[in-house]
């Protein structure tokens, strides 16, 4: 089993910090996306929406998306639980999971590659006007994430899971996109001082 | 327990096919998003993200989000399977789900809601070049998605599953989107067939 890794990106590390949470340990390879090196035919054969990362199984299989290769590992390591322990518990950590990617990480995402020079020549068109019209939905999310975070101890109940890693790694992306986390969202900022100090982080 | 739907938007749909599919019938309670009911404060204690389907369980809790209706439902009510069986069958139906709601149903969205005049007043900023750079994207969801079904029976192998759901939708929703299935995609077209047939297609 390896990892089709992808250095700083958000989507890769999300699956690198699920896996030190769990405490799995495999290869990781570098596909250098700058180099459009997940653009090639190989890579194409291997997920055909050029994403990192992607799971390869021993068999060959390839497994892409953040949220299945997570899938997989909960379900061959189920320690500790990081997808939720019963069916409203596993609900909850899904709705919150899917909320943060939906409505912070892909705006932050969205902010970023629509108006970052680096991001010239990997998002084509960048159109400024969609940079912008995204930034009033990451300071809503930052809000309720805050709201969130002022009445549970992690995002979706008493456990650590998914939906902090996507959490966590939403907001270290606010840098590059230029944004911060006003200094007033107090549990927002409490909560992550809490998920950094945690080794995983450093995934 | 209840679902607060929305006619024929997109998300609320994957959820009534889904329980149609596995023969849950409980109340759908209609929330009219043109009249901004999804933008009262009571629906947004309900879901601080404003957007429907919304689960109320028996108990008052609110469950957002299409995938989190749907693992509730699966967990509570497992037959017939619609998230998969066992780990490597679980994340080959959450990688084609996963791909089919990123980079076919949304991107969909994005081309429709960007530059339908209906949508002039939900959708701010319209962007119509970002409507644009949308449609290649579309259509190279289709190339994959023919190619896929060119091999498989359903989209995550011999099993119908939530992916389908995702897929039947995302093919409906091009018509409103003025994007149409390219006439040469013949395995799509033959599967689109062949799920529309099935009764949860009208739900």
């Amino acid at each position: 089993m390896k990892l089709l890794d992808g250095g700083r990106a958000p989507n890769p590390r999300r699956v690198r910090i699920f896996m030190a949470e769990k405490g799995i340990e495999i290869p990781l390879e570098q596909v250098d996306i700058t180099k459009a090196e997940h653009k090639t035919e190989e890579f194409t054969a291997l997920n055909p929406v050029q994403r990192i990362p992607v799971l390869i199984l021993d068999d060959g299989t390839a497994i892409g998306e953040v949220s299945a290769i997570c899938r997989y590992f909960e379900e061959t390591r189920p320690e500790p639980p990081l997808l939720g322990v019963d069916a409203l518990d596993k609900a909850t950590v899904d709705m919150w999971n899917s909320r943060l990617q939906m409505h912070l990480l892909i705006p932050v995402a969205q902010v970023f590659r629509h108006a970052h020079p680096a991001m010239a020549e990997m998002e084509k068109p960048q159109i400024a006007e969609w940079s912008e019209a995204n930034r009033p939905r990451v300071m809503e999310a930052l809000r309720w994430l805050n709201d969130r975070l002022s009445k549970s101890a992690f995002v979706a109940g008493d456990r650590f899971s998914i939906a902090d890693i996507t959490a966590m790694v939403a907001i270290d992306f606010l840098k590059p996109a230029r944004l911060a986390v006003p200094e007033d969202h107090t549990a927002l900022l409490a909560w992550y001082d809490k998920v950094r100090a945690r080794p995983s982080y450093k995934a």
